[in-house]
């Protein structure tokens, strides 16, 4: 038995360290060099390199890093018959609630316009609005969004949701489907996107959605914030749609390109406010942790824990 | 029965012009062409002139515009034996909970060092801890204080607060009196001032308090958060204890002065967000409504609700 780690996009000493102070008996394996094949049982994998998970005969469950599965499933080579399982870890929901809960009472309580009153050492005293003059609405209603929602919904918002399957959130109006798409953005002030990335949802966050959007909240366009992923949005149409007025301003954590390009306009657009997909980002430690019990779990037979629907990306 | 505005810091007019389109019918005043001083029974009331209140032979109730009095009870000529309300509305709590998560989030999340990096064009991911890690200390156990405790608590934050009497709030350590004030501050991360201003209060955030806060946070040193009044700080001990590093950062919405003198070096302090004592600014309507459900009580011959001990000041 020995878990390999598969990861290419941050450093992997990071994260098999913590699995090594957490179980220092564990057989740890990195990648190029992996030793005998058929030692390999477990694989924590991000942007695996392709043909190695097929590689591996006695491979019994694939951990990603996060909610996520994006990274893992684009691997056109991951085995068929291997379950994935993705992190569902209350400290990676409760941060990505206070990322949005953050993000959502910065553009409710208007702090850019504080901020440069502040540049400009002005007294600027206006009028505001109450959180239930706005309504935020939350794409995607899994573990992480129905969280999001109800804080927001506590804190005075008109909340709602819409997800694949319908959902049932105390104080949370909850659409469901296609057919409901139109009447939950409409009614949307403010929307959140929290989606995972799937076929469904390439692109998603283009022109025609956002033209789909309120107008009727408290500043007269709409308000996008994407902590979900980068290929959901369309970032021409986005920036075409700040710059018309379309949009009255935006928080994006996750862009087409990452690390987002230097040359990309978002960095200096006055309305946008960018965050370096650090939305819930859990510390090593936690998801180590996380990883380890589903390990623990599977070698005394019991069922590991939010396996993966491949058919639907989540 | 007429009702007097007596209001020195904002535009009357839209104060009057919001009771109008309320209750129509009602007889209101305005200072200084107050007509006859008989008439008068209820004021609303903001630094009123001095002698004016004593000089109204039938006035029942003073109304503040505000849940503080301060603003009434400054006035040395304020007449004994006519009882002040103060106003506790939802609307206000709720305004006032939301510019606490706010700011206690943007200081947590390190929004402002992502301010910078997104200035410097820069994809600064950085590790980050759990609010678990963070302890919240708010000063001030009151309506507005119990609320933003019990919604910090949800988002995970280790929360405590701090008031004259014991309360007790699930989920929220309670410290009580001066000889509990020490360990309230020594287990304080970001420590969030809601007092009323009293005798007792003013110059309570001093060098010495912040010499006594936790220094075991996430950041090495605490984070100050005043949303009270500003004449409970002393600005100089901030100064200075920002540019020690005494304190990590502060968001102040109050200040000794109001509003800010352009001269003043928080303005342009790069470990300081200034705020316009807006953090629960409820509009006219929301307040107005209030008053005038108070009035209608009292007509009625009902106590008015929350009137204020003058002796505690709140």
């Amino acid at each position: 038995m020995a878990l390999l780690y598969l990861i290419n996009s941050w450093s992997v000493a990071e994260w098999t360290e913590a699995m090594r102070r957490l179980a220092p008996d564990l057989d740890i394996r990195t990648w190029p060099e992996i030793g005998n094949q058929a030692d390999i049982t477990y694989s924590v994998a991000w942007l695996p390199p392709a043909n190695v998970l097929r590689s591996l005969p006695n491979l019994k469950v694939i951990f990603s890093l996060g909610a996520g599965v994006d990274a893992i499933l684009k691997d056109p080579t991951l085995p068929d018959d291997v379950p994935i399982a993705r992190v569902n870890e209350p400290d990676l929901t409760m941060r990505m609630t206070e990322y949005v809960v953050l993000q959502v009472l910065m553009h409710h309580r208007q702090q850019r316009r504080m901020d440069e009153s502040q540049r400009q050492r002005r007294w600027d005293s206006f009028a505001t609005h109450s959180a239930s003059a706005m309504s935020v609405g939350i794409m995607g209603l899994g573990v992480l969004g129905s969280d999001a929602a109800r804080k927001l919904a506590s804190l005075g918002f008109k909340v709602a949701g819409w997800s694949r399957s319908r959902k049932s959130i105390p104080g949370v109006e909850c659409f469901a489907g296609p057919q409901e798409f139109d009447s939950f953005l409409e009614r949307t002030d403010i929307l959140v996107s929290l989606l995972p990335h799937t076929p469904e949802t390439t692109g998603i966050i283009n022109r025609d959605l956002i033209a789909r959007l309120s107008r009727k909240g408290p500043f007269g366009a709409p308000i996008l914030i994407n902590a979900g992923r980068g290929k959901q949005q369309v970032e021409s149409d986005i920036l075409a749609a700040l710059d018309s007025g379309a949009l009255h301003a935006a928080t994006l954590d996750v862009f087409e390109t990452e690390p987002l390009p230097e040359a990309s306009p978002f960095w200096s657009h006055p309305k946008v406010t960018v965050t370096p997909h650090m939305a819930a980002d859990s510390d090593p430690d936690t998801i180590s942790a996380y990883v380890l019990r589903q390990i623990r779990r599977h070698q005394a037979g019991e069922p590991v824990e939010n396996i993966v629907d491949r058919s639907r990306g989540y």
